[in-house]
């Protein structure tokens, strides 16, 4: 491909997504394919010779399009957001052409310092404490790994690095968190060596926030057996309900037995932008590193996951290596990024966090973030004023949990799942918007999360009359 | 940001790109800036309201673009390439404007059904045996933690990931790799728990390969003293020198010693798309994993890292946590890649793949590769015919080492080292080229590695120039 092919392809391309982020409503939310029809419309061997970008371009059209879920269609309710904004993807559009590799201050001095510069901001907007230091990750998983990871470190004075786990070297450790903390969590300790049977799933309460004399019990006990309490993941907004676990109690037990204090708030952390909801966030100057995802509700094209500590000299003990052939002359006086994480290569990724904070604004950010959680709390109003409808978990931001309970008849709880299972599949279906679920105590739940840049009021009363209409329709 | 800004600046970007590609060579390669220079430019806060992309995107121009290191710069010659090409480019932007999030079936067949064919075309490519399954992970990094961690959950009836590390319970596990291999060998050592204490540096002859016969006999005396030996890593192709470790004989030994073989050939795996370089794979289909990086020498925008393994099943039961909220109805029937590596989140990756490959085919992948090998030979000639260089390891690829080696009079290796370090530091203050450095077996080796894709004859050439000119006006 040619530079005059790629100009004219770009150009068309750009006009493409104008056109795609205009009429994405257009299109259904979930993809409609069954398993192996896109495959089965791909040729299974590469081909020799070089074919035009007007071919693949109609191709990805034609068969690639088809089968993508529209995580930015404003009616994307499931899982949690993975939200962009158009500053986001220019931003990206400059990271894939420059094409640099930011591993090392040297390999492009810019994107250290830049990324220097856009957390120091992050740590501003959260409010975190000014002793906190910020550093992108890839993913949440990664950001809990890499707590983890220090926590054993720490625990055992860098002996595990060394040595390796042995008798009584790291064999006692222990992590706790919820058991509606985050499926990373689990793997993290599995991932770090503790194994899962040294990872304890403190009881929640009403609210599946953790209940902290559970968790003083947990250790109790732990430390009665000789075992060491090494970390403990408090989640502020749980997966399944957003669910928030008291962060001042959980510091001060984790203050009070040594154990490393990971908070744990991939997409909800967003919220603490605002002035009014940065109660939810009270607590975390006692912990030892934390977690939020610009990529998740911050406008930010996924990946980018903001990870901050108080002790990056932690960090970088745990992590490590300098090969001859990375040593560079600005070493002392730099941050390597390299040594902040797992992987050595890293994309230039705080360009688009600088390009969304500017293009947005404080103010910009946070009035998206305050309609979201608006939305979700009039839905919520809906939903809990309407006799045969069940809120099942506290509204707390954007998130709702709800089932379909129809008053009628006394249902089990296996007849509650099938009805409620059918009706988020024919919601899935219509493709004018996407639900998950999840289980709450047992109750299958429906999850509505407001999160997506674009949903508006107009987004969430159709969500709500769409479902209102399936139920009188008896759709199951 | 409003849609007719992107618009607006969407073009105005193509432009700029096509541009900055056409003129990448007014620039100087390695960044010019002291360590602060950038972040000294930049406001402590974010802005409280949204700013103008024109404003935006000048700063980019005027603050960051100077201390950028131009990766895509034809002559970057340092560390090992990451390269891109403008079909790649036009993927990644598709990619983020797209927003997808990558990590069930559902939440994006096409990502996933087109991850499955594009990994199954680089199996053919590089000719790896068909009963390997391929998928993308973010770093070389990564993907080699991850063979560290099947190796580990294998060897231990998958009891780390359930119990944890203790007595008798993978305490006496040993990884092995030479002296040679790759820092994130030691790093995944590290975070998987096996301590640098179980990490064996096999010893490499003058090719600085590894020396079979003494992997051999550093297994046999650790089984003497009680250790299981879990896990072998091969470089193809390592980081300082290019090395090729005999993969035949390691896989042999492995075999009969019942440990993982995992081949690294991060860079140099590209090579073997060339039948005529097939052979570095040699002894290939005896591993149990294997990994290389399209993101280096595939003209594939960082980050995509391709990793092969022989059991998927050993991969996914070493990280697969199923919450409720990601269970789907499609579960039985698909490939969810979450469970085929550390982050739960993953990008749309398998598109840039896609449009890569088709847009040079294989031909012209070959084409390319075909000319950075030949390129990097004829530099090897000019260096071993010149009096006073010297080639300091074998050049099988696109990698020379050599030193500047003057032969009036001699020299200690400190003063070598002086020598040689002023040489290079002229070399990337000028602008004109970036090298970096290495150590082989003591000596300090200036490192020119010959893979950016747009690298031709005269770069190279104009590099040798430039070099004699640096040493006949006495650089130092």
């Amino acid at each position: 491909m040619d530079r005059e092919s790629f100009r004219k392809y770009g150009h068309e391309i750009v006009d493409w997504i104008a056109d795609f982020t205009e009429h994405i409503e257009e299109y259904p939310v979930l993809a409609r394919v069954e398993p192996g029809e896109i495959k089965g419309q791909l040729p299974q061997a590469p081909p020799e010779e070089c074919e035009e970008m007007k071919t693949i371009f109609e191709d990805f059209k034609r068969i690639i399009m088809p089968g993508i879920t529209h995580w930015q269609h404003p009616s994307f309710f499931a899982y949690f957001p993975a939200n962009t904004s158009e500053p986001s993807i220019l931003a990206e559009f400059l990271t894939a052409a420059l094409g640099t590799q930011c591993m090392l201050w040297e390999t492009s001095p810019a994107a250290t310092e830049l990324e220097e510069v856009v957390m120091g901001w992050l740590r501003q907007i959260l409010a975190l404490p000014e002793t906190f230091t910020g550093v992108i990750q890839n993913s949440a998983s990664a950001s809990t790994l890499c707590a983890l990871l220090c926590a054993r470190e720490r625990a055992t004075d860098f002996s595990i690095n060394r040595q390796g786990f042995g008798e009584g070297r790291g064999d006692r450790l222990v992590i706790y968190a919820t058991e509606e903390a985050h499926s990373s969590v689990e793997k993290g300790v599995k991932i770090a060596g503790f194994g899962k049977d040294h990872f304890r799933l403190i009881p929640t309460g009403e609210d599946f926030a953790m209940i902290p004399e559970e968790l003083e019990r947990a250790i109790e006990k732990d430390k009665q057996e000789g075992l060491v309490p090494c970390c403990v993941v408090a989640t502020v907004g749980t997966t399944s309900s957003l669910a928030m676990d008291p962060l001042p109690a959980i510091g001060e037990i984790c203050a009070r037995h040594g154990a490393w204090f990971h908070v744990d708030a991939a997409m909800a952390g967003t919220a603490a932008i605002l002035p009014e909801m940065r109660h939810i966030l009270d607590g975390v100057e006692l912990a030892d590193s934390f977690v939020f995802n610009p990529h998740k509700w911050m406008f930010t094209n996924v990946d980018c996951s903001a990870y901050f500590c108080r002790q990056p000299s932690v960090l970088i003990s745990t992590f490590k290596v300098t090969p001859e052939y990375l040593k560079t002359d600005a070493d002392q006086l730099v941050n390597n990024y390299r040594d902040w994480g797992i992987p050595l290569g890293r994309r230039f990724r705080a360009l688009k966090l600088w390009f969304v904070m500017r293009s947005f604004g404080v103010a910009g950010l946070q009035k998206k973030v305050r309609e979201h959680i608006a939305l979700a709390g009039e839905l919520a109003s809906w939903i809990g004023n309407h006799p045969e409808f069940e809120i099942l978990a506290p509204v707390s931001l954007n998130l709702v949990c709800f089932r379909y309970s129809p008053s009628q008849r006394l249902c089990s709880e296996e007849e509650m799942e099938q009805i409620n299972k059918a009706l988020i599949d024919k919601l899935n279906q219509c493709g004018e918007m996407f639900l998950t679920h999840t289980k709450l105590k047992g109750k299958f739940a429906l999850r509505l999360c407001v999160g997506q840049t674009n949903t508006a009021r107009e987004h969430v009363e159709k969500a709500w009359e769409k479902i209102l209409r399936e139920v009188k329709g008896g759709f199951h």
